[in-house]
Formats: C-alpha cells, structure tokens, sequence
C-alpha cells in the first residue's frame, strides 16, 4: 500500500478489499473510517476505471451501512474532497447532533484527538471489519 | 419529482438521467451540482438498491468527470452529507486554490451568492447537460 503521508499519520491500517484499503481515522470525535483505492496514483473517482470505481464506491457504501447500524447516527457522511491531500480517499463519517462539529463538516474543523492506541479497536470498527470478514 | 424544501429554494433544475435528478445549486461562488436519486424517499446511499446507487455514483462521477474537464478545477468535492437535508442528495464541487472556502469545505460557509438567472446558464452547467445528452 502506498499512502499519501498525511494519510499515513492520520489514520491506521484496518483491513483491505479487493477494491480498496480501508483506514481507521486517529480521531476519537467521530466514528470516522477512510477508504483508499488499490490504484494510488489516482486523484480522483472518475480516474478509476468503472470496475473498479464501482467496486470501491459499493465498499464505501457498505461501510456506511454497518457504521449507521453499529452507531445508531442521524446521518453517514460519505465525502472524497481532495483539496489537502490528492491522493483519492473516501471518508465515511457518523454524524449526529451534539457532536463536536454538528452539523458542520468535520474536515479542518478543531485538532484531531487521538485515539487511545492501547484501548485496541472501537466497536465500530470491529464490527465493519467483522461484515467485510463475512 | 418531489424536492425537499431546502433543496428546491437553493437550486434549479437542470437535466434528469434515468438515476438522478441533477440540480445546478444557486451559488455563484463555485460550479455547483447536486444529484438526488429517483426514489425521494431514501436518505441514505446504502438504502438505495444496489442498480439505482451503482447508476447513481456513476452519474456522480460523471459529473465531476465534465465538471474538471470544463472547469480545470484542482479537485472536485464529491459529498453526501445529509446533516441539514435529509433527503438523499449528493454534491459535485469543483475547488481550486484561492476559490472563497480554500481548502476548507463549502458547506456552511458564508451565504449564498445568488447567480443571475438572466445570464442564462454557465458554461459548465450547460457542459455537463451536453455530455450526458450525447
């Protein structure tokens, strides 16, 4: 996997697809996973060739189902943005009122608050992982 | 086609494909589409079937395609967000260096620059209707 540096520091290895890798966001505000193509040297989603953009797009979307599932939120929000860092990635967020930013956007909002490394996974995660698994 | 309120005040119609309705948003601050599904009552992009959201990403991505060839932009911001409208709609930005938001997301920023609807359409609005028209 070649990942873009700040994607590097910013997030963790959770699992792979056929169609991407899929990130856990060091960030503790959100329930908050990225999803990057196999293909690193794309920009941008109409770059991927259909197959494989649809195939990563369905991920995408399946991980948002299991994160609206597992959180309960009021919203998924599923964003490929771009404007910070090129290298095409999907961020798929659980959004719902009260959180730090609501209903703001949550990309440059306020400093990232790092996940407790020795608390191991999140539940939510866990259980994106588990449906992938399946 | 039934619009949530919000949607309907902040956009105008400008073509259908035969899995979204695609809008040009009424903000002259950046070239601005947004896609709603067919189906008005989804709120999520995994609630769609699995035919309606791969034609749905991929008019999506189709639009950003046009959208950077017309435009020249550095990145197009591809979001569904559902935070305010609830009604499922997915955004198509386009996002250069030194555009009003740089680098942070539009949505919530500042108000609205209302385009002249005697000027007639823009130029990449009437692109985007072209290629999909072909």
């Amino acid at each position: 996997m070649t990942l873009d540096p700040a994607l590097r520091r910013d997030t963790r290895p959770l699992f792979d697809t056929d169609h991407a890798h899929v990130l856990l966001a060091n960030d503790a505000r959100w329930p908050w996973l990225i999803l990057v193509p196999r293909d690193s040297a794309v920009r941008e989603v109409h770059e991927l060739s259909p197959g494989a953009r649809a195939g990563f797009l369905e991920n995408a979307s399946g991980v948002g189902d299991v994160l609206q599932q597992t959180t309960g939120c009021h919203s998924v929000n599923t964003a490929m943005l771009g404007n910070v860092v090129s290298q095409l990635h999907c961020h798929v967020v659980a959004r719902s009122p009260g959180d730090p930013a609501w209903p703001a956007p949550i990309w440059g909002f306020g400093s990232a608050e790092a996940r407790d490394a020795s608390a191991g996974l999140p539940p939510f995660a866990l259980a994106v992982r588990a449906a992938f698994e399946r």
